[in-house]
């Protein structure tokens, strides 16, 4: 009997397994190679496996394996020489067997897997991003999607995702707006406890479960500036009550795995700082599954924080602090064999790294059943669930943020539509960041869904321009096409991208190369800030050319991050922003457009007015200032905003009992009526105000939302709790505590306005 | 014998007299009304006492009095109804000689005054604004004019000022940017150590020496969105290294007297905070003197920052916390009383707070001799030594940015000048914010100033349009008087003048309503923070508008902060920025243009290109980002960066020894040259990076300079000594450390550019 041996307690088979390996075998576990390095791709999809991957595999065995089936241009796979999903899991297998049969011990490999929003792979299902998701304010619906996710990954092998992101973002300038939840901290806690248990499931060794790594540990959503992994200038309180916030509710949702961010914060890199990974994560939180580095963020310690002063100091830092795995990079491989010899670590650290990477292989079932069932891919992998739930999600997330004189939802009865710009019409330009190349027809674009219900002969299309350039070739088209319309939806934004190889769009002519976009759009994603929030561009221009026609403009964003855009918010009658609405975006936006789809988005961030408005988030200390000279402290739309087809009427608020003791609850309740013609769904949203305490508190918190879905007519009561968890503060010891004294509460249509009740905790 | 003896110690006066107080004298001592309420002035410059300060007095005594010389649109205050230096002297004669014969005990009030950049009292001496003075570099300078200042206000009977700010400046959003040194900790401590010296000169009780109050203590300089009083988010580490720096400095040179900060850092308000006030300031730093708050800054506890539950908790916690008087509010007077009978507070705590008052009412000699000398204010307050060093400071003071093709300096023998612009003859707005009043004729406009060289008959005048709105009346004059003139110098900007009641110009006829502005024209000072950083108004346009004449144009800014105007950078030749250079400015504006001064200010903060660059200051942490997708990081002009009409050369960086021990210093030495055919100052910049340590540092650091006068061709060897001081870091456990490794040593004429050389610290 020995570790094989599945009938053992997870524990004894790991002490057993660790007992038996050398020391370069206990540090091959916390290395993370390059997953598409390990093989080649045969001509009839089946693969060869790489000289590295297994003179790696010889020397020390691989831990984990990075993006095995990642296609991008970083990776070099597109959709000509990637794998299906069936040749992804028969590859994924081919590569495991390999490492089972030819490692000493016997040791499967964890495949790690990006899944921002659906599987980074070809075929897979891509989802609107989390802005979009955070738009939805539907929590239920998101745990659906990750677990779908998980089932596409691990179906091809992938044991383990880096998703969900959790950062709070202060400073939409920030390339990766489009992958967080939003601005509030309990927003983005109540999706990162959705995904940890969508991802992970009820059992981690099921085939349809993913080990969730929460990201990016921590305060990675307030760098300086909103520049990519720049310094983070924040205070113990601030980052325990907002940033550690959502980390801490997923952990105690059970979440195994967590990846160290590439900032510091005041001065201590994330990816070496004790405090955060063993004060606060094991011993606080008492987290007990094991830590991965962002990708080449050891490297950082020594060549860009400097806090080390050579790379085996930066490998042996980051070991120490807690680290158990290095996402994709050299440093561990390279150094940790020496620094156990320059005695800057011991094996028993080694032993602790590895024994946490192994357990969860153990727990993963990995050892007991490496391999999966290229039928099952090929079965579930972008199957019509999924695809149905990524248009629900997006016809959930898009936002209407402006519908003067109801002009939406359209008459689909009649009429000519021009769908114009550079979004109308481009398929990646939707799905945002960190995905794969997909084959022709899984996108659904907005002139797609338009063209789907009104036919192709009442709908006219042209480009326009592109997003970034100052070319005009394609004026006159979309200038023709709209004086053939009655109404032009203009289809603007941004793109996050990359250049998948698949050409462009000719502005002249609005043809056939449609599937594909110029790499000089990319103008958001990662490591692409922004230092402006107006659109690129001559997009302004065109819609302004397209104005003066007379006509009604509708304008439709598709981007990943707030556009400020006065001239838009003044002069054009209806407008929706819906983020990155995934590959069912196209139609859940056109059914949107002609009223099937009620919309139901609301803003998981605020939208300022101007750049030099920044930071603006809705939950901002008291005092956060007066006003500018050019402008008041408002955003151009609130947090929590987005309009509706319907109106919904709130009822008197009640807070019983309205005075507790400190530990006491309170039942809110309040009634929400659809007053109007359509049926709809309303996010009814609660936020509780700190009237005195002994720190300074936001002006109001988010604590509480229910999407609540209503007849036309219907009344339904909407019934929230509020106890400790709702009224704790980080009081001056950093401590959480619940203080005794007056509490605003505001349940309402978004962070502005409300029925207003009180509570009073009694000391 | 008593306190009233002089020969006592001053520990025993205290003691004795404190003995004899009851509560209510006691809190009275902590009390300072507003002293422009305390008087009426009668119309032959003689005063009548109020019955509100008769009766304050009798109830319990006053402390201190605020602003009791001030002039400006809060007082009511104007050159009409004010006092001379004469009458302001044995005005506060009156009161005090009231205040000694009516208090029970005889107790001195405390005079406290503004004095920014000068008394704001009528006629005082207006210097440039701490910004030209940080632009400088020169702090002997600064030592002679601090010692000015007090002798200007001691004269009026002053005996506390309300300077220096010691704010480190990180977003210029913020209005009050124009108040402070810069943007570097240890440029603004060096000032913050003169200024201290020259105000509190070698004896406290000198008729020439005023109590320095640093301030605001602390993190004011960092608010959120440079919104003023904002909440500060940053951690320890960088409050000690950056805001607390030049504090600690001050402290060290034997400051008496700090304010707190209107704002919070990470959730407690600076006013009771325990740990700055307490911890840092009294145990850490051993400072001895009193804590003043910011006006309101206690109501604000309970009303802003609500970590108060009301009036009488606010008082209690900032007395608690270490507050000893609470500027011109109502708070400790209504409110102690009742914290004593709630047992809020001791006796004790009153008697710690009022017996370090009168500690320092002993100290400055105020119940030895309490009275001033009227026909010393009437010489000293404006006098010909400091109206030229007011001069002085402006023409060291004065950044050329732009010098292409040598425009400048302006050959003074021939041609005619226009001089327009809104800036170009508005006495105010060349003074800055707090600055009371002054008589015709004592501010020297840059028209004026050109007018002196030239005189009247080569010198065209139009103020084009003002500084806001969107007015262009005068431009048809403006454009007259360029197409008649050979060099068209351009006075832009901003102005942070109130409304002192003086009229405004005629933009038709710029016509001799000229002393004046509008309200509208102020666009910065406290509590006047912008949103974006380019010229307001018309005034780009009218600009552009005389540059199509073809005509050389240089642009002098007059303004508060930094301006970012891509279009002006590119397109005209010569750019000036004199920040507001006092009353002398225009002068050695002039001076400068024509080349009698050479100039030799720089930059004391970063200007960026666009608002959406910030934060950009030049000493961020090596991870700062890599570029915005519009722009890069660098600034439009760097920290420390300043033209000559003459060029410096740099010879070898020898660093001796190379090598030091921990704790050991070495000498840097370099020869700097004037190589060109006039006579000018360098700033020779030290610069220390510390390539790797155990927390993140910034790229470089400034930690020595030297402004050095150099004639034509001559050569001077200009010697710095590193050690301990330029060399520590704040620690993992916040202490001060040294720590062996590689420094890299610049020096060089700014921040971008100089020698390198390396010095090792060994463990």
């Amino acid at each position: 009997m020995d570790y094989k041996d599945a009938a053992w307690p997870v524990s004894r088979r790991v002490e057993d397994l660790l007992k038996r390996m050398t020391v370069e075998e206990k540090i091959g576990q916390l290395i993370q190679p390059f997953g598409w390095k390990a093989y080649i791709r045969n001509d009839d999809g089946t693969i060869k496996l790489t000289e590295e991957f297994k003179s790696q595999l010889a020397e020390g065995g691989i831990g984990s394996l990075y993006g095995t089936l990642r296609a991008d241009p970083w990776t070099g796979v597109t959709l000509a020489n990637g794998l299906s999903p069936r040749e992804g899991a028969e590859a994924v297998n081919a590569i495991q067997r390999y490492a089972m049969e030819h490692s000493r011990l016997g040791v499967p490999i964890l495949f790690g897997e990006e899944c921002s929003h659906g599987h980074m792979a070809i075929e897979a299902t891509v989802f609107p991003v989390p802005l979009t998701i955070g738009s939805t304010w539907n929590t239920e619906l998101f745990r659906s999607i990750s677990r779908a996710v998980a089932a596409e990954t691990r179906a091809q092998g992938g044991a383990a995702t880096y998703s969900p992101v959790l950062d709070v973002v202060r400073d939409p300038r920030w390339g990766r707006t489009e992958e967080t939840f939003g601005e509030d901290p309990h927003l983005v806690a109540e999706f990162a406890v959705a995904a940890v248990q969508g991802l992970q499931g009820e059992r981690l060794d099921s085939h349809t479960s993913l080990l969730a790594t929460l990201k990016h540990f921590a305060g990675y959503g307030a760098s300086e500036g909103g520049r990519n992994g720049a310094p983070v200038h924040m205070g113990l309180r601030e980052l325990h009550e907002v940033d550690l916030l959502p980390f801490r509710k997923a952990v105690e949702a059970g979440a195994l795995s967590v990846m160290t961010a590439y900032n510091e914060i005041d001065g201590v890199p994330c990816t070496s700082s004790r405090y955060l990974l063993q004060d606060v994560l094991r011993e606080a939180w008492g987290f007990d599954g094991f830590v991965i580095t962002d990708c080449g963020a050891i490297h950082m310690l020594a060549c860009g924080h400097n806090t080390a002063g050579s790379g085996v100091e930066a490998a042996a830092q980051s070991l120490k602090a807690g680290v158990d795995m290095e996402m994709s990079g050299t440093m561990f491989q390279a150094h940790l064999h020496q620094a156990l010899e320059q005695g800057l670590i011991t094996e028993d650290d080694l032993n602790m790294a590895a024994g946490r990477v192994l357990e969860l292989k153990f727990r993963l079932g990995l050892f007991d059943r490496p391999y999966v069932d290229p039928a099952w891919a090929e079965q579930v992998i972008g199957c019509k669930e999924h695809t149905a739930l990524a248009y629900q999600a997006a016809a959930e997330g898009i936002v209407l943020l402006k519908n003067e004189g109801d002009l939406l939802p359209l008459d689909s009865s009649s009429g000519t539509i021009a769908v114009i710009g550079p979004n109308a019409h481009a398929p990646y330009h939707q799905l945002g960041d960190y995905t794969s190349p997909q084959p022709p027809g899984q996108i659904v674009t907005v002139l797609d869904g338009i063209r789907r219900r009104l036919g192709d002969s009442r709908v006219l299309y042209a480009p326009g321009c592109r997003i970034q350039g100052d070319s005009r070739d394609g004026f006159p088209r979309a200038l023709a096409c709209a004086e053939q319309a009655d109404v032009i939806v203009m289809v603007l934004g941004g793109s996050s991208a990359r250049d998948f190889g698949e050409g462009t769009i000719d502005l002249r002519t609005g043809a056939s190369v449609v599937t594909g976009h110029a790499e000089s759009d990319m103008e958001c994603g990662e490591g692409i800030d922004r230092s402006t929030l107006t659109l690129m561009g001559v997009q302004l221009e065109l819609l302004q050319e397209l104005h003066k026609l007379g006509k009604p403009v509708i304008v439709v964003y598709i981007n990943g991050r707030p556009i400020t855009e006065p001239w838009i918010d003044e002069h054009i009658p209806s407008i929706v922003e819906a983020w990155y609405p995934g590959q069912e975006g196209g139609g859940a936006i056109a059914d949107m457009l002609f009223g099937d789809i009620n919309p139901s988005g609301r803003l998981p961030l605020s939208i300022p007015k101007e750049v030099g408005q920044l930071p603006i988030s809705y939950n901002a200390r008291r005092t956060r200032g007066k006003r500018y000279l050019e402008t008041d402290l408002a955003p151009r739309y609130p947090f929590g905003f987005g309009l509706s087809y319907t109106e919904f009427r709130y009822g008197r608020l009640t807070v019983e009992p309205s005075v507790v003791p400190i530990g006491g609850e309170a039942a809110v309740r309040i009634d929400v009526t659809n007053a109007g013609a359509r049926d709809g769904a309303e996010v009814v949203q609660l936020y509780v105000s700190d009237l005195a305490a002994s720190v300074t508190r936001p002006e109001k918190a988010l604590k509480g939302f229910r999407k609540v879905f209503l007849k036309a007519g219907e009344t339904q009561e909407v019934t929230f709790t509020i106890g400790s968890e709702q009224l704790e503060l980080i009081g001056l010891d950093l401590k959480p505590v619940v203080e005794p004294g007056e509490f605003r509460i505001q349940v309402g249509p978004d962070s502005t306005k409300g029925e207003i009740a009180s509570l009073m905790v009694e000391g």
